[in-house]
């Protein structure tokens, strides 16, 4: 029975993209709608996502951030105002175009982003400097009429928070916007043990609007990158458009200057993709919806076993995230496999012997270790055996990532290692834009970011030989 | 300068229904949005629902019931499935019918509820009596083309919580019905102050497709009612048309027994409604974004009354929602008319002669009673008077019900009773819909609920004078 659990899924390293959805389907993550494109998040799933809102709303708010709500719908007209914008939206707008029986007059389009909408509402409130900063985040659903979808990495509809900010002055804007790259780095690092290169966009991949984009690139374990959060500084694009403007403490009426950041639930498709293995999920305890699973194992003296189960569980409650499986009709063996294919960071198990001697045994899903504690001292050990295997999940990733994180110069051997390797290529780049577009084209691996961290000299473009003052990162990605 | 601050608001007694949008507009909750129909939720006016759900979500989550998230959009067929829903919502959906450059095969609904694509989903997930109960919720936004629109109370979008559960028999449907209504009486009457009637609604008014809707109604202070809150029994209308079976115990296939069930964004109107007066909006402190607001009084000794409401704040920030108005440019009066208009319960005045007492004053927001407090009693005092502002905003709106609650047996003083004086009527009524709609049609009234307490006797139809058993609740309503 214990086998048959786990037959049902891909291996891994057979077909990367098949295990992925069979983790997603199996773990219960999310499933299949009956809407093209749009998928299911099921309540593991999204108690995923509650956690993550949570601690990152918290670094919002407690950077003086606030939340609202705009409207779902954004006449056409409002969404064409910003011409690069539009652009690069527009082919993915899904478009309302009947009220009841009524035809509309105006196509309105299903938010894609909140650009449009909520600048048309900062030109109303925005008067004086004294408005400034305006700091505020949504929390809301977006739909992108996408031709081929993947579960979390890429659906017609997905959730999102949307940061939307306005400044005073131009130093002020680049201020925030690196500001909340860090709050994005250090919320994927610390809590979803996802390393990152942080750095920024080049011309062809910013954002439709922007000045500048910033980005944090992960690696997935295919050695693909995937981008997991983004923070644009909009400078005036939007501003001048929409005629944001204030009265400065000069007596000079301005425009403001903008930001708009965002993540996404793709960041639980990075999740899976970077700690799971062929047993299924691994959640980062921090995000765990179910931190501890306590199996009592009752083949003999059941009510014993039980009664000190319940026992423990009480005690634990209110320190950790926890859950008991006692169902009867399934073995320990099974509840094992489950839970273990649902990520639990540790299994905590009771058995007649174990109570004989005054212990539990926990199981770390991270290494597979069994690791016998006193009964006195469960709740501190499974608290720092938590904190460690949130830091070894990190370790482990980040080790990936350096590993697969190669510096090359030479052109053919670039083509030889993405295409056999994949992985993050450092080389570098001069800077232009049809350089990058021709990696693209060759190689289909695309230039994720210029870290901040310059740490080669200076040196010649991959392509095109001239002299290259930046190092930059390439890969394939999601 | 004060006076000027609050001259802007239409006064209550003159004109509710103006009164009640300068309140939305200049208490900053919400604003209107260049969308027909649909509103922006400002950060103040978020932060009360955020309050909101936290309270409520509490209470889902400790009676078992999981959140999720199903896609936004419902292909047309799926929507048409069971007939008394489509004919319910048909009239008000939103239609998209492009996707990028494409038309689409299948026009495509923007969600008016969930039933519908849940149910889809139900079917596939739920196989035997073990999978029962499925106990969902979703916090999201629907969409309702609504022709005519008034802030939080009537939107072409708003947000919502809508729970879907799937049971193993008939009276777990219905206790679940009932659970989740005392839920929403406890919830709106403990934390929003606002008193209601629990009942049924009739045949006429239930949710399109239920099998019975229950309903707790509020009493607005200009007399009018609003449904608070609804759960739905949905019997099997929904399962049987959507094939949701499990296989019982028994070894039967049988089709589940369903619930719905939702509260709004509405309740925020219900609460401008109930408790507001002419210097603003009046929250109750459960779900006031700022429970206390520090006005330091400081034309002179300014830099000491400033360190002293710095020191005060320091204090009580841990234990209260509060923040410190020590803005410039603004004078005290100017505050305190601001902070009235924003319904913050709790005014906390710092000055040099209340400082050289070691005293503070509060302010209520509820009564205007002004209370001198030893600063070494801030904390517990503040404590049990946001408690007592609670309570008592709750009983004066209990208090307003009550008195505007009349017992009418006679159809001539019905109809005088409502257009003159609006409220509740309770009257007897046959259980013909027929009479409900003559009421309707004669007075505007409709039937807000057959109350659970059955108070009176048995008596006559207040239409037809044939012998009518229940006592029912009218009123005109929003």
């Amino acid at each position: 029975m214990e086998n048959e659990y786990v037959k049902e899924i891909t291996s891994k390293s057979q077909d990367f993209s098949q295990w992925y959805v069979d983790v997603i389907l199996k773990a219960e993550l999310a499933d299949y709608s009956p809407v093209r494109g749009c998928m299911v998040i099921r309540p593991y799933g999204y108690a995923v996502w509650e956690n993550m809102q949570k601690l990152l709303d918290a670094r919002f708010k407690s950077t003086g951030h606030k939340n609202a709500y705009f409207p779902l719908f954004i006449p056409e007209s409002l969404l064409k105002k910003e011409a690069e914008h539009v652009e690069g939206f527009a082919p993915e707008v899904a478009w309302v175009t009947h009220g009841g029986q009524e035809e509309l007059a105006e196509r309105i389009a299903v938010r894609p982003t909140s650009e449009t909408i909520i600048c048309s509402m900062y030109s109303k409130w925005i008067k004086s400097w004294r408005d400034l900063p305006v700091l505020i985040n949504q929390w809301c659903n977006v739909v992108r009429w996408e031709k081929s979808t993947r579960p979390f990495l890429r659906t017609a509809e997905f959730l999102w928070q949307e940061g939307h900010t306005a400044h005073r002055t131009e130093e002020d804007a680049e201020e925030e916007t690196l500001k909340m790259l860090e709050i994005y780095r250090d919320f994927v690092e610390t809590d979803l043990a996802l390393p990152v290169i942080k750095g920024r966009k080049s011309e062809n991949e910013k954002f439709a609007g922007a000045l500048r984009t910033y980005t944090i690139e992960a690696m997935m374990s295919d050695g693909k990158a995937l981008q997991a959060g983004t923070s644009h500084n909009l400078g005036q694009h939007f501003s001048k458009v929409f005629d944001i403007t204030f009265l400065d403490q000069d007596g000079q009426l301005k425009n403001v200057w903008q930001t708009s950041w965002g993540v996404s639930t793709r960041l639980i498709g990075a999740i899976i993709m970077t700690h799971g293995d062929d047993r299924g999920l691994k959640l980062p305890p921090k995000i765990a919806p179910v931190q501890v699973i306590i199996v009592p194992i009752s083949s003999q003296k059941k009510d014993m076993v039980l009664n000190k189960a319940a026992e423990i569980f009480a005690r634990l409650k209110q320190d950790f995230r926890l859950e008991m499986d006692d169902r009867d009709e399934y073995t320990p063996g099974w509840k094992f496999n489950e839970w273990e294919m649902k990520g639990v960071p540790v299994r905590l198990e009771v058995g007649p012997k174990d109570i004989e001697k005054h212990q539990v045994i926990l199981v770390r899903r991270d290494t597979g270790e069994k690791i016998s504690v006193d009964e006195s001292e469960i709740n501190s050990k499974l608290k720092s055996l938590l904190d460690e295997i949130q830091v070894n999940m990190f370790r482990q990733a980040k080790r990936f990532m350096d590993e697969n994180t190669r510096e090359i110069e030479d052109f053919e051997e670039f083509k030889k290692v993405i295409e056999e390797k994949r992985g993050f290529i450092k080389t570098h780049w001069c800077e232009n834009g049809d350089c990058e577009k021709f990696i693209k084209e060759q190689t289909g691996a695309t230039l994720r970011c210029i870290p901040f961290e310059q740490d080669a000299g200076p040196g010649r473009c991959i392509v095109c030989g001239k002299e290259a003052n930046k190092v930059v990162y390439f890969a394939k990605s999601y």
